[in-house]
């Protein structure tokens, strides 16, 4: 680890100095979201992103910027994450303060430009095959044996502490934030994925990305519209849980600890198949006819005054009280 | 509610028209804290904080300010609140939008200004009481009965079925946003109050008092060092748990699950006492020394790649954990 950088990095021109060359102008303007979508890439900025984004995904990263500063000191965190990602084949650049500020202000010295289609995914399969690959008679990379497949009737009998397969899904969330920490959350619940229904926040998105905390990198986040959503559930056999206060006159809200416990109105199926939790848009929450599409309602009863909790807190708590019980 | 509002508010100079008068320069300076410091006084912003605020603290409003374009539907929530808040005595001042506009641009047409005092306390009295009102033979105005004490001897014959209190501690949260969450988090989950250690974020601070979405008013926030609340701990009987990854080698962490079902090293007395859940700084977490005077050290398992949650997410997440298993 003592090399000069100079002799390993398939970089020949030294450092970049110029923030008003055209390469740093392009990487600069992936912050908005008209560019991501023409050029198909995004920005990856801080240590924490950059470096899982090189450990979980490095065949969809195409470039490393790192501060030469911080990549001199052989023991830094940008350093660390620079020589394993040049180990993974990417090309690294180091550059001058005055390039990092300008590629992002935020970005603490390392970013990384990476495709979209690797987080931004337009199907489920991702998601289907980390279902099936806890459902019961399957190898442990995950690929299903014959007599095992990802839908309800067999993973009615899954195995005795194995836990089923949660995921989460926001329909129509829009704060950046709120979906960054969403996905974070599903990420430590264990999660198989996210589900961004009908126009959800773009994931690509230097805030959500952020938000993340490199769980973007974790696990799969595909977008659905409301029909595919509904259909993917019914297709494999997917419980499906609105989060939402009120419920409708057809699906009257069931408290958490009734869900948790299957008294009253829970169905006990809730607990015993594949469970996706769907969120709604942090003003308006979900609509009538989506909740009804629903198989049923969980509410978090409020023990004190407030009015309500924000969805990334709900979700936290949702996803971490069914995890926990799948797990009792 | 048909009534011109000119004759039934104590307001005799008509609508506040001139964004440069001293009144609303004061008003609007009680976005620094240095003249929150000064005045003693902070700025409410917003309807659901406003109307809180009016609800539960009135006494401690001193001035309400309300566009007067809202002020004249008679229906909108600011009209409404602006009424509860005359009728409570609350001096009411319709302004025009370049007063709202001075005054915040984030108030959405209605602010109040209120006393610090009222929700930075200096002394854990209202928890106390709060705490002392769910012992056993506590009549239901909250006065202790002479044979109840809050004090872990008492405690340990708390009713069934009533759930222990629970409150939850801050040591040196710094992040307004974290702050404002984790009171609305406590409030949510039925906590006696909020316990803010050495030197957290100002509650008065605009930020804070936003993200609470009116939590601020509904239950008490104090102030104390780190001797006085192990102390305050001691001298009632409250079980001390740091919310902490690590733990030390003296306190190893247990695992969530286990401290809910109290297996392993859970101690008993956790979920049978007075309950406070220590959560440390957004960055750097508890000091050692600091985890060690707590009783035990909880943590939550994470169940994918996620490294950590954010510690507002945390709160959320052992909170209700906490408040549900009470109540099971």
């Amino acid at each position: 680890m003592a090399r000069p950088y100079h002799g390993i990095m398939p970089i020949s021109s030294g450092i970049l100095e110029n923030p008003k060359s055209d390469r740093i102008r392009h990487v600069a303007e992936l912050a908005s979201r008209h560019a991501r979508r023409k050029i198909g890439r995004f920005l990856v900025e801080g240590p924490q992103a950059v470096r899982e984004a090189v450990r979980f995904m490095p065949g969809s990263v195409h470039d490393l910027y790192v501060s030469a500063a911080l990549f001199d000191k052989r023991d830094s965190a940008a350093s660390v994450i620079a020589y394993a990602a040049d180990r993974a084949g990417i090309y690294v650049h180091a550059c001058t303060g005055a390039v990092m500020e300008r590629i992002s202000p935020d970005c603490q010295g390392i970013a990384a430009v990476m495709d979209c289609d690797a987080v931004d995914l337009k199907t489920t399969a991702a998601i289907d095959r980390a279902i099936a690959a806890s459902a019961p008679g399957t190898s442990s990379d995950g690929t299903s044996a014959p007599d095992a497949s990802p839908d309800g009737a067999s993973s009615q009998t899954r195995k005795a502490g194995r836990p089923v397969p949660l995921i989460a899904a926001c329909w129509q969330v829009r704060d950046p934030g709120n979906a960054g920490t969403i996905i974070r959350a599903a990420d430590a619940a264990g999660c198989a994925g996210v589900l961004l229904v009908d126009d959800c926040v773009d994931v690509t998105n230097p805030k959500v990305v952020r938000a993340t905390a490199g769980s973007l990198f974790h696990l799969p986040v595909a977008r659905l519209d409301v029909d595919g959503f509904f259909g993917w559930a019914a297709n494999r056999g997917v419980h499906v849980t609105a989060a939402d206060v009120y419920g409708t006159a057809r699906r009257r809200p069931i408290p958490l600890p009734d869900m948790l416990e299957g008294r009253g109105d829970a169905p006990a199926e809730a607990l015993a198949r594949p469970h996706v939790i769907l969120f709604g848009n942090e003003a308006r929450g979900l609509e009538e006819g989506t909740v009804d599409r629903c198989d049923d309602v969980v509410t978090i009863p409020i023990y004190g005054q407030a009015e309500s909790l924000n969805v990334a807190t709900s979700a936290a708590v949702l996803l971490y009280a069914f995890a926990l019980r799948a797990r009792r």
